[in-house]
């Protein structure tokens, strides 16, 4: 992973005085993730681990359900941004058919208002009770831990970072970009093609948790989620309804626990 | 505008410690926004001022270009979320139908990946030289100034605002979303239904500056963006090229200043 950055020109202004200054600021290019030929989405991502972007998103979407879905992968750099082409096992190329056909309904690119909200909370599964145990010592410092892996972070103060924490190892994978849920997809990607488990363990957050995040942590089977700052009333209800234990306002040695607390104890962290 | 949140019991864990403790959390809801019966997106979002965020989004992504574009609006509550009814005038329900055209592309529901990189980076109109003028000791006090107008961030420390600021007057109007591109859209919104003009101030965020952030302001024709924390490279230049004025970092008493620098003076704030 290495981290992407510009140094630009600016101006200081503080307290009336004005200093020429040169600050690093985060690259972010339009990504486009295409499956079959075909454009699924184009985001706005920090230009880094592109793969583990395009792996983990089309997991978090339900495009691929394991590693050996994808057939063919590559990356193709144009002037106005990337291009992240992954070709499907021909299986689930006809899946994907299928779920654009379910998209484009009768007239047009969209739903009509009731089915595109119904699609946006598409049910999760719940996690299985028990796996991986924390202690509250280590929960408490998960976020402290996860500075310790933010190099883009360092130089720009400027993006998020998703990391994984194991029990008792402390964070052992962590991905970064401009955008959240990127860092998430990112990271959910790069652990699955390097074949850590996320069931093992915790996903810690720089961000607050709103129900998407929820819905990608569940979906990757990851049981205990941690983050920074707040959770939105509606990602509780989705975590507590997944059986998901969810950890909050996480810094300055102390953090909010919501649900599923069973997975957080008063002693040493330990797997499953 | 008033405040939405939901009181939910949590355990505050503090240094091995445990308290039940009942936090206020934002809500958060699916919003259907939905032109001539076809969505064209689902946002999560805070379920206030929805009208304001129909008319925002439907300005920034250029499907109406003024507020008599909206032949009839309406707000439907599911069970499931919102759905944000616009109806357009005939005229501009056609380009609507031409954009769905355009988004289809030749095999589904997306483009392939080149066109739809071209289709992000849409090019944006160039600001007018001049506009407001804003003193320095303005733009420095310009996020606490906002901070007055964050009634559901005082509840929840876990949503963002977007204010208005004209020169001389401080914030003039606000709104607040647990998304930071749904605060925007809601305030471009607010502000085109109630008259106000965005060409007489300046945006103000509790944000980081994106590029898509660049692009709302320019399409709203707002010559000046004023932000708490970083933009990207890719925001920059976006802002330079637009002829925007862009101040970030803009807190404790200072800021950076990035682009089309004229609009900042030493003295007083004055409108064009």
């Amino acid at each position: 992973m290495s981290a992407r950055c510009i140094s630009r020109p600016g101006l200081a202004v503080h307290r009336g005085a004005v200093r020429p200054v040169t600050r690093a600021l985060p690259e972010e290019v339009p990504v486009a993730l295409v499956f079959d030929g075909s454009t699924q989405a184009v985001m706005m991502a920090t230009p880094d681990d592109i793969a583990d972007f395009a792996y983990g998103f089309a997991l978090s979407e339900g495009i691929i359900s394991e590693l050996s879905d994808v057939a063919e992968f590559e990356t193709v750099t144009h002037a106005r941004g990337i291009e992240a082409r992954i070709w499907l096992r021909t299986e689930r190329g006809s899946a994907l058919k299928e779920r654009q056909r379910s998209l484009m309904g009768p007239t047009g690119c969209g739903l009509c208002g009731i089915d595109s909200l119904e699609q946006a909370l598409r049910p999760l599964p719940r996690l299985p009770a028990g796996g991986p145990r924390l202690g509250r010592a280590e929960v408490a410092q998960a976020t402290d831990l996860l500075r310790a892996h933010q190099p883009l972070h360092d130089q720009t103060r400027a993006v998020h970072a998703a990391g994984f924490l194991r029990p008792g190892e402390g964070i052992v994978m962590a991905r970064e970009d401009v955008g959240r849920h990127n860092a998430l997809d990112k990271l959910i990607g790069a652990m699955v093609r390097q074949g850590l488990d996320p069931a093992e363990g915790a996903f810690v957050l720089t961000s607050r948790v709103s129900v998407d995040m929820v819905q990608k942590t569940v979906l990757a089977r990851c049981p205990i989620l941690i983050a920074v700052s707040a959770p939105t009333a509606l990602a509780l209800e989705t975590a507590q309804a997944a059986g998901l234990t969810l950890a909050a306002f996480a810094r300055g040695g102390g953090f909010d626990l919501y649900a599923a607390p069973e997975r957080i104890v008063d002693g040493e962290s330990h797997v499953a």
